[in-house]
């Protein structure tokens, strides 16, 4: 092979409010690599498959990411030459991937963080990065670390479609909850009926809280989005309920929110734990791989996908992921794998 | 005895704003009561001898009063004549009392919400209230129960000058712990630095955020007032911090606040509680009055107390505990006791 175009995505800046497509976040063609040829130093060269496009991106967009420089997330790869010991050709690995095609791992201790995927299930790749990924260990993680419920108690999931939602809506039901689950959009409401949730409704079009006094109150609120939704649940939460809070999506574009309801902490002996994965990871992260790719194989959890194809997309991804432009989990291909 | 006036302190409205004197709340002088010959019913009669105004009458005032009745708090008062087995004359009680010199408690069934106050360690009736009353329980039972902490570890304390914070910062610095505490005068920081905490400043004039980055980061807040302060605290939180909340009196009076931090609450991986004494108090009550009388008799923890007197200055005594125009515990002294 000779030089050939290795796309970059890269981060030009944090906006005030949404981050409008190909402004914050660029692609650039100018990179080529020769990847039979580029030196290695002892390392390993991947080919990327799949990157993840999660909401969370907007806060690494605030806090992380440096202008100019190429933006990465979780994403799987496979190895197409090596130097190094830990990694042979054709192993698939997981883990933070700059969004480029090809991309040389060149330091020995970086192997420690990558996942090397043995798949014995069979999965498509994209699961990975899904509920067999980042967002199922957000899922599983904090479900196992703070939902205390019995039987017959009520949780309410907002955003519910989306990877996270779906994988709490799961648990959920097979602790023997009633769930009541919030989306935007009817085909979202359709995959959440058709995965066994008790009540669901259009948080567009329906009255949040007429819905959780009447079916509530909440025993258990897993919130996804914060702001004005999670600001609702505090007055709508049972005495000595649990919030889990894992993200708020809502507040990364938005202005800060009126909080009319903080009051209702006490007033509802509320716990509200909040979270990243990275915290409580390696506390759940054998069980997790232990049993959940068994559970996507079997159907016993699923969820719903979007998958879109090329770096040059990425941009567009992450804004429409965002506003809510999308149905299910968000994949961007950046190969087709073997 | 003949008839004698028997002042009453009446609820007449919940504001928008703060609970003007004289409006909200008003005293009524129209009814009178014979002690002496008036019809027991099997019940007993008490004379108050002290009421305590605390922030959280503000939730009454909101939820709990009805207009043109007696309102009615923690107090404690000494039973003058009897027909009930349960009480006899010369018994000192606490619990929730109607804002008047004379009570009749009739109902026989009622005597199991009065604590009858051996009170051995001869404390003055106020204490009862104060740190042995509903306060003190409410900082000995979240700080059980929540309080999670390592010797070292940093607490702030707001609004830390009042019985709930002062006994707070006792307990914290028992536990080997930093103690940051803010207030708004220089008399209540003079108290603050004398019982030992670590750093004091006064938040009407110095900048919260400044100082708990460069004192903290925070692993405890026992919030006190909600509002920006809690705000400000998200942000200055340490990973995996613990939030007490069991009141928010800037929230109460003034439009529901802006609150930009929220997301901290996962970026931070912060557990939050929020409780009122109602809920905690059964599983704390015995060891809290085994343990703290005597803490107070023998000076191990204290409070600044304001007392004032006569049930006419109740409703601007509720007022000045709303805009802390008062010093320490507030206690309204009704009649002098025997």
């Amino acid at each position: 092979m000779s030089q050939i175009k290795n796309t970059q995505v890269l981060f030009m800046e944090n906006p005030q409010g949404y981050p409008e497509p190909n402004k914050s976040i660029v692609h650039d063609n100018s990179h080529t690599i020769d990847p039979d040829t580029i030196p290695l130093d002892g390392g390993f060269l991947l080919k990327t498959l799949v990157v993840s496009i999660d909401p969370y991106i907007r806060t690494l967009m605030r806090f992380v990411y440096k202008r100019g420089e190429v933006i990465f997330n979780y994403g799987v790869a496979v190895v197409i030459r090596t130097e190094h010991s830990g990694v042979k050709v054709g192993d698939h690995v997981y883990g933070l991937l700059p969004f480029q095609k090809y991309s040389i791992i060149p330091h020995v201790s970086q192997i420690g963080s990558f996942r090397i995927l043995k798949n014995e299930e069979k999965l498509p790749w994209s699961a990975y990065v899904g509920m067999v990924g980042m967002p199922g260990q957000t899922a599983y993680s904090g479900w196992r670390e703070y939902a205390n419920l019995q039987k017959g108690d009520v949780v309410y999931v907002s955003s519910a479609a989306g990877p996270i939602g779906s994988f709490v809506v799961h648990l959920a039901k097979e602790a023997g909850c009633k769930v009541i689950a919030s989306a935007g959009s009817e085909a979202k409401l359709k995959f959440l009926r058709d995965i066994g949730v008790d009540v669901v409704f259009n948080y567009k079009t329906e009255d949040m809280t007429e819905v959780l006094k009447k079916e509530g109150p909440i025993n258990l609120y897993w919130d996804n989005v914060g702001g004005e939704t999670l600001d609702k649940a505090f007055a709508c939460a049972a005495q000595g309920a649990t919030f889990i809070l894992c993200g708020m999506i809502s507040t990364w574009n938005e202005a800060p929110p009126v909080m009319n309801n903080m009051g209702y902490i006490a007033l509802n002996q509320l716990n509200v734990h909040g979270f990243t994965i990275t915290y409580l990871l390696p506390k759940y992260e054998k069980e997790f791989y232990d049993v959940v790719p068994n559970w996507i194989a079997s159907g016993k959890i699923k969820c719903l996908e979007e998958k879109r194809n090329g770096l040059e997309h990425a941009s567009q991804a992450v804004y429409d992921v965002q506003v809510g432009n999308h149905t299910g989990k968000c994949v961007l291909v950046v190969s087709e794998g073997p």
